[in-house]
């Protein structure tokens, strides 16, 4: 149960956001921005990395849905998500990738835990300097994300049906307000 | 150095924030809303609280530059905002601010470190369920600010007379991109 009074109908950071709607509509932004941009990492890389600092901070909401939406991405390769949340070096997944997984990682232990190799190691990887901005700040946005659901205790659903289904909107529509306060988009 | 290759000149955040300005604008604008909001918690309350989570999180930076500000509005109390930091349950402040700091530390750990009778704590000592969202919200906003900041190793300024002058520029305009972009408000 949440612990403090939003509606129950909602699912995760959706019942948070209701509760406080000036709050939520930067950070809809920030996750459009970060998780929808095409430029330098794809949107599925994107999602990865936010799903596996989200299932590094043990955030059952959070890495479900966003690994819902990369596997949504991906076609329905499932079983590729899992593999990045628990073992990416195993992972058939590029090794630019691999590097900035290792970034966002450290990310997500502490920003101090960033070393120069790190960040020479992405680079050597082919990884500009606007994909280690991106890496490290979508970890960062994801360590504040998945603080607000379990800080705040949100309902993650049960029912596993509903992350594909919320996941195939997110990924037609984006992240916009609309979205997590449980609307239709203007014009639909 | 920092990590990426952004202007030298600009101190902290404000460099990163300069090197991607889209991702810029809902970061401060967020901010605005969560730090100087004056509804239930005072903007001391929302900066100290800020402060204190940046230092549990080794951010020089960010505890340095928000423990001004809380120290501007406190009057130029710097020694109050040191005490916060460091042992705020020793501070001259009220039970309900350090019942916040608590739930503040515990989400600095995980969002799933905050317990029911954390959440019982602040309302016994008088904190409503808004007061209480906006705690947990600062604190994982400040977990993201933090790593942002020393995950791409932005520069710290050592001449600490520039946090005062600062300080005093974001209580007065807020945090504005113009301030973080160095540029002048419009209007100004």
């Amino acid at each position: 149960m949440p612990h403090i009074n939003v509606d129950e109908n909602l699912p995760g950071i959706r019942a948070l956001m209701a509760f406080r709607p000036e709050t939520a509509a930067p950070m809809n932004e920030l996750a459009e921005i970060l998780l929808r941009d095409n430029e330098g990492l794809s949107r599925t890389d994107r999602e990865l990395i936010g799903a596996f600092v989200s299932y590094r901070n043990d955030c059952f909401y959070c890495h479900t849905s966003h690994g819902e939406i990369a596997c949504h991405y991906l076609g329905g390769d499932r079983a590729l998500v899992e593999q990045v949340k628990k073992d990416y070096n195993a992972a058939p997944v590029s090794g630019k990738l691999k590097a900035l997984l290792h970034l966002a990682g450290k990310v997500q232990v502490s920003g101090k835990a960033v070393t120069k190799e790190d960040i020479a190691e992405a680079k050597a990887a082919g990884a500009t300097d606007r994909d280690i901005h991106d890496t490290v700040l979508i970890a960062a946005a994801f360590c504040m994300f998945n603080r607000y659901v379990d800080g705040l205790a949100a309902n993650a659903p049960d029912d596993m049906d509903s992350y594909p289904l919320r996941a195939k909107q997110v990924a037609e529509n984006g992240y916009g307000s609309h979205i997590y306060l449980g609307k239709q988009p203007v014009g639909s």
